[in-house]
């Protein structure tokens, strides 16, 4: 029997992925489950974007350019610019979700071999287009106690190796609500262009950022222009995760052409996803302010409850819809299995992400799970109640 | 400036793309371009499939399950399980064109350094996916004087070495329009097993077989089903190449679980375009046999054209809808871009795709091109006409 490859091998699974059977056996036996471990917000898509999917007049379902509709990089570079980041469509390539976007990104700089360096805990597929891409992830812990904040600099300076091509964030952080000031993006840029690096950010949480906090994109520092790659979705800027639309974004000319060979190969970004995305730039402010409140709404209700249960400690997210909560248990992983196979509570049961996932470093993040708040505000306050209650049940037992 | 990737700078250009701006540059002149040079078919997406999207109930556009709708990969075994192909659901990953699916076959079987035999012309997108992994193609010549059957299996064997992983045909091909005897499969079947090697035979056009010709897929040779990819796509059969929707189908099950991890890494393809191609399977019989027809006669009015031209040798195609033609050129390539720089026939001229880039073997096919039959009946006619003007012409001034 022939073998797969070593790369396949290594492959990660991603950590929320992991309880996936478990649920799935829990939910045949008929307990509810409420789903805190995935990021697919419940809010609805704006209805101009649906609509000019129904609206389409195609008759000849065909490719389109590589890089994207024409007039859809157009309508973003000018939203881009609207938000006080001048870009033009040329600098602008239309990909199949953020991920490939990110796949681009990573062939476009690495090779195998070559290193790239992120703050942890950190998206967990990025160790999936790292092994697919053959780059070896250099793990910066950052910590709960400091809420996340960008570790010191000289943390990522000590890293740095002939081999490092870029240092990768995202901002705001999932699984970590964190936000970076303008001085900690800035600090990034300055080493990126000491060392000669790319800063790739990823920013498909771009507009979630609460009490009026201000978001400083990787594209916002004039003197990165050549180092800075941003990396963009519609997923959750809309709520229109299925529609699988995203962008790589960069000034410079080199990256762009060479991430246009890989668009190229693999021949164009889905065309129905392209209108309903270029039709969502129409979708009113009424919409994301409302969006924004829910989302203020739902972060205080489930920081508050969690800040209430006996040895839990959570950092205050400022941006996205996750955060990470430390919980009075040794391995959050078994406690995770644990709400989906054993415990209930007349019925219902609850579903987090083991937080060690998310971190490279091994051993790290153990007794950590995420949470994201993309339920309503009854639901949320029911996982709470579920939490509390399982919490004291599994200390109980253990 | 920080540099791009050694990957990158391979990653080769399109041959199909590099006339682009010429053709671009003349349309802007005003002259009318007949495309003989993409496989973007002028044919009508069922309206079914586009029915399908326009009554869409989506109110949350949400990640599908990474492996594509679960009823949709049930239609879809139920399918080939018609066509004599017994698949199952979890034997299919539903992918984002076929394109993605060689790139998840790419990533489970090989490791930078490995190699994959291809018959060539192939495909030039290979190449891309190729350098995207990491992986060098073998080629092995197959010839016009042959029709661009298979090659002896003796020169395939000489190829093979320790880092050999696979062995990958277009069948029907493409840009040869060759179709595949059962013989030859078979042999490449015995062959594969022999030296644990995968076989991975791109099927995309599998429907596009002429005169009542079989196609032999890779699954019917049931021998190899431990060794066995298959590549599809709805691109071509639907006319919908737009869509982005392609899968991989496996009996391997290590080969399928490994697939879906870099499935998951990438969450999921495109909601709309799955509605579109799971509806496109109730597209009614008579559709195909109108396609089939079309097809069948623009090839003739195309094959017949050219053999009447003074020095001008064609292989007739037995499936897909391309041809590769030999002009009486020392340069394709040459020919190709005065086709669009220089020449006019009454203010008209035509794109090919030179075949040198569908070679891997250096100053190979350099006096071929590509001629996509997807235009129609009238189009295809004039176009004969304006080759032949052209190339008199052309040979005269040079
Ligand atoms: C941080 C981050 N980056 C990228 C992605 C990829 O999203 P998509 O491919 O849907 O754009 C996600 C999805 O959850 C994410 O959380
Ligand atoms: C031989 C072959 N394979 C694969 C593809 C990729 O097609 P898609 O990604 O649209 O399914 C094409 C497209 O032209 C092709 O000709």
């Amino acid at each position: 029997m022939p073998k797969i490859s070593s790369k396949g091998q290594q492959m990660p699974q991603s950590p929320i992925r992991k309880l996936v059977p478990f649920a799935e056996a829990a939910v045949a036996k008929g307990k509810k489950i409420y789903q805190l471990n995935i990021g697919q917000p419940d809010i609805k898509t704006p209805s101009c974007a649906l609509e000019a999917v129904k609206n389409n007049a195609i008759e000849v379902l065909s490719y389109s350019h590589s890089a994207g509709f024409e007039s859809y990089r157009e309508k973003l570079a000018h939203y881009y610019t609207k938000t006080g980041l001048p870009v033009e469509k040329e600098e602008i390539i239309i990909t199949t979700g953020g991920s490939e976007a990110l796949l681009f990104a990573m062939g476009t700089i690495t090779d195998p071999g070559d290193e790239v360096i992120i703050p942890e805990p950190f998206y967990a597929n990025y160790n999936g287009f790292a092994t697919a891409s053959g780059v070896t992830i250099k793990p910066i812990e950052s910590t709960i106690e400091n809420n996340f904040a960008l570790p010191p600099i000289e943390e990522f300076e000590k890293l740095i190796t002939e081999k490092t091509r870029a240092i990768l964030i995202c901002n705001p952080g999932n699984p970590t609500g964190y936000l970076y000031t303008r001085e900690e993006v800035k600090k990034l840029a300055d080493l990126a262009l000491k060392h000669d690096l790319f800063l790739i950010a990823d920013e498909v949480y771009r507009e979630f950022a609460y009490e009026g906090a201000e978001h400083h994109s990787v594209l916002s520092i004039p003197e990165i222009t050549e180092n800075a790659i941003m990396i963009d979705s519609v997923s959750k800027r809309y709520s229109m995760c299925g529609a699988r639309i995203g962008c790589i974004v960069s000034k410079n000319k080199e990256v762009m052409a060479t991430a246009m060979k890989f668009a190229q190969a693999r021949l164009s970004p889905p065309t129905f996803a392209q209108i309903a995305s270029e039709a969502a730039l129409d979708t009113p402010q009424s919409y994301f302010d409302e969006v924004i409140e829910q989302y203020t709404l739902r972060r205080n209700i489930l920081v508050e409850g969690l800040q209430k249960i006996e040895g839990v400690k959570v950092a205050k997210p400022k941006g996205a819809f996750y955060c990470i909560a430390q919980l009075p248990v040794d391995n959050a992983d078994d406690f995770a299995r644990w709400l989906l196979e054993t415990y209930e509570d007349n019925g219902e049961t609850i579903m987090v992400a083991p937080a060690a996932g998310f971190y490279s470093s091994p051993n790290t993040g153990l007794n950590q799970v995420r949470i994201a708040y993309v339920l309503k505000k009854e639901d949320l306050e029911r996982s709470l109640e579920i939490l509390e209650k399982a919490l004291k049940e599994y200390n109980r037992q253990n």
